[in-house]
């Protein structure tokens, strides 16, 4: 089979272009109809969306309508932070059964520990175009001239943006190639189109000053989107932490366990990670992102680089626990992007985080939500019982008793909360 | 501010458990009301969801509707699987503007250079729960004692799964513990509900026989929705390659560029990804997949070992171009999970992989599309102007000229598919 | 200065070739000389060496004479290992100060709880050749024809060698390139030449059967010398552990402090490590690697890959310690490259591990004495204080009275091994 | 076997503490002879070292006598760094056959094109320390007042060493931990000492004013002696680039193979490597590292973190190849540790490199030799022929005669240096 040669191919019908691009309702119609005709099925809960189809233009490209993720709420989550102060109901967007009721559990926890403490260390975003010079002499010698050079190259990629701010311009020489780690503040959007725009016109300007011969506006090196050491070390976006101090009894009563149970769970599974050449350390991570990013309009790919993080769980000799998230690339924006958009703009204001200034107080939520999720994972994890497991991961269906108890266990726990 | 105390916690409201725990219209609609009482925010378009209630049933808990994301559509993709065969147009949910169209411009490039080819090399899930004995000596006995135990185990394991097969137990011991890398056959569901029952209902045999003092379903040494060397190494889910030879010609008239200018993408961005410490090498595998996911209804945040990958983008001496990219751990599901929903259900059916036995299928599409997005996103890069790499990551906004006009570009491309 | 033409070159002299490429006393004094004269030094302590200069052949080029290392002893190491078993003296060639102090502690501590437990779980080394095929589809079938080709392949390859043998062949395809990794069983010897070699002679078959159109002898895949999580996961040499239970009243006679600062020790630098994004953990693996190496004669080049492994170390609930070394890529010989030269041999001796049948011995008693030095890193570390880091790699020279102090602190220590 | 007891283990008798630690002539003969006695091996070239026993202090404990190293000379090499300027040959201590036949031929290819441009871009070492506090809180407070404590904790720490100079200290904070990373310029040594110690007096310092409640002098974020995504990034010690444009004809004549060729070794073997989730990307930089460190009295140990590194070898339109070796973590010593011994000194005199101020001339000397080991590697395994594969791992017996031939062929190549 895999050598017989490809059949003979004909002509594929295009996408249709339509008018304006297609993004009136009745291109996207027309547009979902002909998708119909090609494919042999039917879109009627595709084109059931609400959004206006003139809304997605800038954030899709030959819309025939939308994608629908059920939407659930697990709460009450309080917030220590320096940007988000209170208590927070978080929309989790996702088909993973339990997800929900999992992180809810982990928010018991921490709200009747008195909440979790969260700070943002850094605030910057990083894009790494390349230059190549003729040879490894003019590419160090470029590297030695970018301190002098910062002013003039922030002023020419500052031109480029309102909202983007040039902080810092670091070199990496590979032979005769210069890669540049532009640093920008991106104020409360995810900024990503900004700074590649704006450390493109640095890099041109760049160039011109020390005699370049080749340029690419991205290297790869800033790990936008891929897992990496330097992404934990060096950061991008957004460097979070979250913690909490858990006491013994609310160990008990919510999580159904005890802190030296948890932190043997820690010290078992980051011998399996270390043990797999694993990126970092943590429970499950990308599941919380995963459905705080789909509800509130983020850009779901980043959960790659978010995921990466070092989750800590450590006993007190009382038998307290200190348990911690730490994210090294949190990149969450308020404005901008898909967080316009029908029902992430109600999300992010369920969250009081929609629109200007409110990106930190956002990224200090998704941290506390992630220290809830490692909570309750690690303490799944540690219950030595497969309905554990399978809380975390299973589904919650009304065949399934087993995982029904679950959920009711859990939903009792919350209960404590006070 | 962050050193004053946490402000006197008051008793916080705990989301409503309602009958049946609330999977009806009627409690949705005043679990939803709730949330926007407790909130002081509006969820209406959140509550304009088809999904019936019920059906979200196990795919989420607290529902209070749905969220919607912006749904494309992107091909011709002509795709030469062994699951796989023939013309595909692509559903993919994003709010990144100009995403649909990059990949739109990959799969005509593919298409008209006669397709991708796309093969799997394995299909099988893991877990790796671990096993603590008194010492090292014991742990090891254990292991040895693998091969001579597997049958029963197997036996053990699969009475818990009618869909799985243990096919293999391999052991890593580190000090006193014993973690087993479980790999299982699991058809075409995701799978991870049923292999961690099924190893845990093997492990927990595997304890008596061997004398274990304590077991975790898991270790982390699978690397379930994480980065690690091992998951490029060993893989797990589906391993899939997918590869095409471009002619010079299509290189010229789709991607606008040459095949010795994306070698030389190739080659400079992945000095950027070593200088970085990344695991693997690609431009944007998870820009695609989480499109697709998200459409999908696949389990969104498999996103993160899916995007562990290795993109080869190579020119040939007559100036056409070989490129591929190779996925070691392909988690997709057509039955399960969130593959029934609405949707996610009518997004599988335009790829005619709804149901039993299609998951092969979806996860060569699947491939092939990653494919396309990689060879848009090298080109972007190639092109040495901001439009381009904008095109990768920009607005595609009425204000935005330049981007408007790439879309424009862009959307001539394809038409030169026949 | 940097961007000056470099001088005018001319003509440099090359180092001389001589009668049977200068491997006698009076060829190796002539080419010392001759260094001398061009480089203007003098080389008596070079020259000074009790290596017969033929015995060099096959071992080094051009040779001079031999570098000197000082050599230390360190002990008593009780082992419990299926291979190596009693006491052992471990010669450790380094100019590290304190380094020989700290592993005899560590030995002291395990000797005093009764010897360390060793095991070998695996022995086997790796070479993974490539091989390009004219598509990926070609390059899949080749993989999916290895399990059948496998005894033509081990027949072909194990032809070239006495020791070697086949075990195995498992394909990675990346694109149309098909990487085999060959895992050989290689007796005493290090033996990467000799299953290069055979690896050669395989996929040269394998090339011949499956239609490939170009071969690497080496793709870089099995991480011979490199650093990579397919290391940690999958193993190449000898994967071995060593583990001890320390009873509480050693910890503190010995290594001055309690298991459970040990045990803190050990997570907060697993933290760093995790936050550096190092692959696997350890506390200085390298040190005891390298000086053993040294000593013995070892590929020392190979402490790189060797040093890639996982420490653990673990407080149990009545105050002793658990601790571990885990090791996936113990490369170690006995016989062939440098093992039979001078004192490498004498300090094989010494460990009764020269000559054929020895390998795996020596691997256990690497193991154990890493372990050692795992265990006085951890206390020096977690001491606190100044000198205990100053231990680790401090100079102990007469003018440093705290590390002059520590050495007598440490001398007394051994002496309560009994 | 593995379950039996332990036997029953009696006095072990320990290594005898003599006069003064026992560096005299008598005390280490007296030494040797007990080991002997109590091993039942003979020592004797091991006691053949012209070193005297004094010399040794502080470099070894326990000393026996010396371990012997078959050294070799390489070159002639041109380099053309900014330290470093001039033609030099370069001392090799080895038992690995071959290697300094593969490094002289890469010299050779070297040196016919005019030299290797060498520049080193960062100079400084880094210690890790970590203090724990409180809570998260308390930690972030402490890593935000570390500018404005900078100047007072470089004193502190400056106080305790002549030659370090506090550069910098970053923050990293994980939970309620906060790790400092001190960067430190360290003039001519290694330096790690000095700055394990001064980084000691300024954490002890920031630990009172900012109320940590512990500290430990070392985290492990330095990844001194491990392989880190973090190294790759962050650098530790001499960043080294160097870098030579060979012309075709010279790799053509001196390397037996082209551009394309060794571009095309690049592309497949940095597949292989990306494969195996290796960190970082090079052909063999441990052999040549480990052989001038061996020779010239470096802490070999230190192999691990300087063979992290990037190497690039890229062909030009014209056919000529550029090639360069990128390491970020090159740490090298003049002065200190066991540069001042024996064989060690006339080495490093050998290159013009004994003593003070000569640390960046030897990085740059280093740098330009790993560079020619990674031209001839990739000639070696490019050419497709056993002998070359050979050639860079092999045994050069006699009764091997292809091997030797290999040898003859080599040794005519650098005869065309001119």
């Amino acid at each position: 089979l895999s050598t017989a040669p490809p059949p003979r191919r004909t002509g594929h019908a295009l996408v249709p272009r339509l008018l304006g691009q297609g993004y009136g309702e009745a291109q996207i119609a027309e547009r979902r109809r002909w998708v119909e005709a090609e494919t042999g099925c039917r879109l009627d809960e595709v084109g059931a969306t609400t959004m206006a189809g003139e809304a997605m233009r800038g954030n899709v490209e030959n819309p025939i309508g939308a994608a629908q993720v059920p939407l659930g709420v697990a709460g009450p989550l309080e917030v220590h932070g320096e940007h988000a102060r209170g208590v927070f109901y978080v929309p989790l967007a996702t088909t993973e059964g339990a997800l929900v009721r999992s992180y809810e559990r982990g928010m018991a926890a921490i709200t009747r520990a008195g909440g979790a403490t969260v700070r943002l260390l850094a605030d910057e975003n990083k894009v790494c175009p390349v230059l190549t010079y003729t040879d490894a002499a003019a590419a160090v010698d470029a590297a030695r001239r970018l301190p002098e050079l910062l002013p003039e190259l922030a002023a020419a990629g500052g031109a480029t943006t309102r909202h983007g701010r040039l902080l810092a311009a670091v070199p990496t020489v590979v032979g005769r190639r210069l890669i540049v780690a532009f640093s920008w503040s991106t104020g409360d959007a995810h900024g990503m189109n900004m700074i590649v725009r704006g450390s493109d016109a640095a890099c041109r300007l760049l160039a011109e000053r020390t005699g370049a011969v080749d340029r690419l506006a991205l290297s790869g090196m800033s790990s936008e989107k891929r897992p990496s050491g330097a992404l934990l070390a060096g950061g991008k976006g957004k460097r979070a932490v979250a913690a909490v101090r858990l006491p013994r009894r609310v160990v008990r009563a919510v999580l159904g366990t005890t802190a030296e149970r948890l932190a043997e769970v820690w010290h078992a599974t980051v011998l399996g990670h270390l043990s797999a050449g694993t990126i970092g350390y943590n429970g499950h991570l990308a599941n919380g992102l995963t459905a705080l990013f789909i509800a509130c309009g983020q850009d779901v790919a980043n959960v790659v680089n978010c995921a990466v993080g070092v989750t800590d769980l450590e006993a007190t000799a009382e038998g307290d626990l200190h348990a911690s998230v730490n994210l090294p690339s949190l990149t969450v924006a308020t404005v901008g992007g898909g967080t316009g958009l029908g029902t992430a703009r109600e999300c992010l204001e369920m969250l009081g985080c929609a629109g200007t200034g409110k990106a930190p107080k956002l990224a200090e939520i998704v941290a506390a939500t992630l220290l809830a999720g490692e909570l309750s994972f690690g303490a799944a994890v540690g219950s030595g019982e497969m309905v554990a497991a399978h809380e975390t991961y299973g589904r919650n269906r009304p065949d399934s008793p087993a995982a029904a108890d679950s959920g009711g266990d859990e939903a009792r726990a919350p209960e404590a909360a006070s």
